[in-house]
């Protein structure tokens, strides 16, 4: 089997990286004073099996309980723990598309099966996902979507978890910069699990944080699955701090809010269709331009976006929120790359 | 079925913790610097998802090729990426007995099978370790062996994997603490692969860094099957420093084996037998005293070993090798508390 394969990261050379859906601007300050006490404190010792400090600064912010939360080492953490809990070999779990490629290579290693169900062309998802089907075990739903950074809404989210077969994890990775989110769901239902990562709109892709809140009876599942110390000293202090510092997202949410919409207007002005975004990218088309060339162009000009191309779907340009700057970069990019067609 | 129950990690409250052998030592200083720096280089960017700068400083250090490394969030990171490439449902992996309970847990997680093979009375495996076996994917040896302390020697080692009908993992946890180990194996078969981890010999167990040497090809496959960035930035960094300052690490060795010898000593003179130790930890048994009572004892006293019980084997006490002064301290609550009886 192939791997899944994550965006380019180069560790050496200067580029301005729009690919992977980073936060632009530097963490909290708080979070670094955190995790420089921690690092006082020592790593001699094990880190909490559980992350207790997270678990109950979280529960007060988002309006659960500590026994609701499982934290991970970054996301992917999560979606692994939550496939190898509930799918066995040869059992099935469905996700739309195109979404996160991930979620796919999850069921492989698992030698597990998936089945993709496609979004309609303005990205709704209809009936078919929410579809009985033998032996499935799991249903992922990014919301907001990747590439396209649309969402389903928590009335409809709703609607599929009660007609789906199976539990329905809901990867809420890039909530943070939408209107709406699918946590209140979670008690109204056993079967909705909703999970989040500090990677992107805590700035804290290099720490890997990651957390799942649903219901305990499902949390004392997942937690026998994990890894027994699955954070570390530093990430968890690192957190706890940034879920602490509710002033810092808000505040970094509404920069990248303003890039966004700024950025698919002057986007739209240079005549590609932008996808209404929920998220921290902007999925991008053009109905009279080649991508992948100007995608080159633009990895040559040492401007990195993700250009993707689905199958029996079509391709695109995901281009990541970055600064303002670096935003006037792509742009003026991508404008010399339409002049020299 | 159950989860892995790890020692206990009181969270609140001073307790000398002799139960899960952490170095009582901070790690080196250089360990600090550099993730401080790697702090100050930013958290919002995605770490290198092979950790290639401990690949490359680790090879030097190990004298094998980068591409012989794979760096996990904890060596049970490793434990549970090779269990997940090799062992499908309903297939079987081995380990000997008494041993690290971790392995059983993860077979169960993967809904495999596990066997168990005894050791013999003075902790020497006998050759049904290598026996054939029907669905035998996956072999285990802890060497040197938890709770034991004790080892198989190399060529044992390289006789078990030619014999064995599946891929042999050495569990090298312990090893620093040991007078050989047996990364030479891994050149001489394809099918030896050797696990170390960062939290002992190195005292960076809040730091979650463990690697795994094979040759390329089971490198490869590994890969496939871990989280895309499963070390985090600056567990790297960190990791990167402590495996460049051997001269720490030869120094902490020599510290602890020095405890370690002296407290054997005067523990045989209390009346208990000991295991000649090759780890950082001993075993203990006494032929008159219950040693529960003796753990709990001493729990109350707020000093923590490992007591350990198991079926159709006898039990016992496990004592992580402290300061000499933590050491001390041991001692003396056990010596009074075989004195009351």
């Amino acid at each position: 089997m192939a791997g899944y394969q994550p965006g380019e990261q180069p560790q050496t050379g200067k580029f301005i990286k729009l690919n992977t859906n980073e936060n632009p601007y530097p963490p909290s300050p708080k979070v670094i004073q955190a995790i420089q006490a921690a690092l006082e404190g020592g790593l001699a010792r094990y880190p909490d099996s559980v992350a207790d400090s997270f678990r109950t600064r979280a529960a007060e912010v988002l309006g659960v309980e500590p026994d609701w939360i499982l934290c991970g080492n970054g996301s992917d953490d999560i979606l692994t723990i939550v496939t190898r809990a509930f799918v066995g070999e040869g059992q099935r779990l469905r996700l739309p598309y195109p979404s996160y490629v991930l979620y796919k290579t999850l069921a492989r290693i698992q030698a597990a099966q998936y089945e993709e169900v496609r979004f309609t062309s303005d990205w709704k998802l209809t009936r078919d996902f929410a579809a009985p089907a033998d032996s499935l075990r799991l249903a992922f739903l990014p919301n907001p979507n990747s590439p396209s950074g649309t969402m389903v809404s928590p009335d409809e989210v709703l609607e599929i978890a009660e007609r789906l077969p199976c539990p329905l994890l809901v990867d809420e990775a890039y909530v943070d910069f939408a209107d709406q989110h699918c946590l209140r769901l979670v008690r109204q239902s056993p079967r909705i699990m909703v999970s989040r990562t500090l990677s992107k709109s805590y700035a804290l892709a290099g720490l890997r944080f990651g957390y799942i809140v649903a219901q305990p009876e499902i949390i004392d599942q997942l937690m026998k699955v994990k890894d027994s110390y699955n954070c570390d000293a530093l990430s968890i202090a690192g957190a706890t701090a940034a879920i602490d510092d509710q002033r810092w997202l808000q505040s970094n949410r509404a920069k990248i809010i303003a890039t966004r919409e700024r950025m698919a207007e002057q986007l739209e002005q240079l005549g590609f269709s932008v996808v209404p975004s929920q998220a921290n990218f902007l999925w991008c088309t053009h109905a009279k331009q080649r991508l992948r060339p100007m995608y080159e162009q633009l990895k040559n000009q040492r401007l990195l976006v993700r250009y993707m191309d689905y199958a029996d779907w079509g391709d695109g340009l995901r281009i990541s929120i970055g600064t303002d700057q670096q935003a006037d970069a792509c742009l003026g990019l991508l404008e010399s790359a339409l002049d020299q067609k």
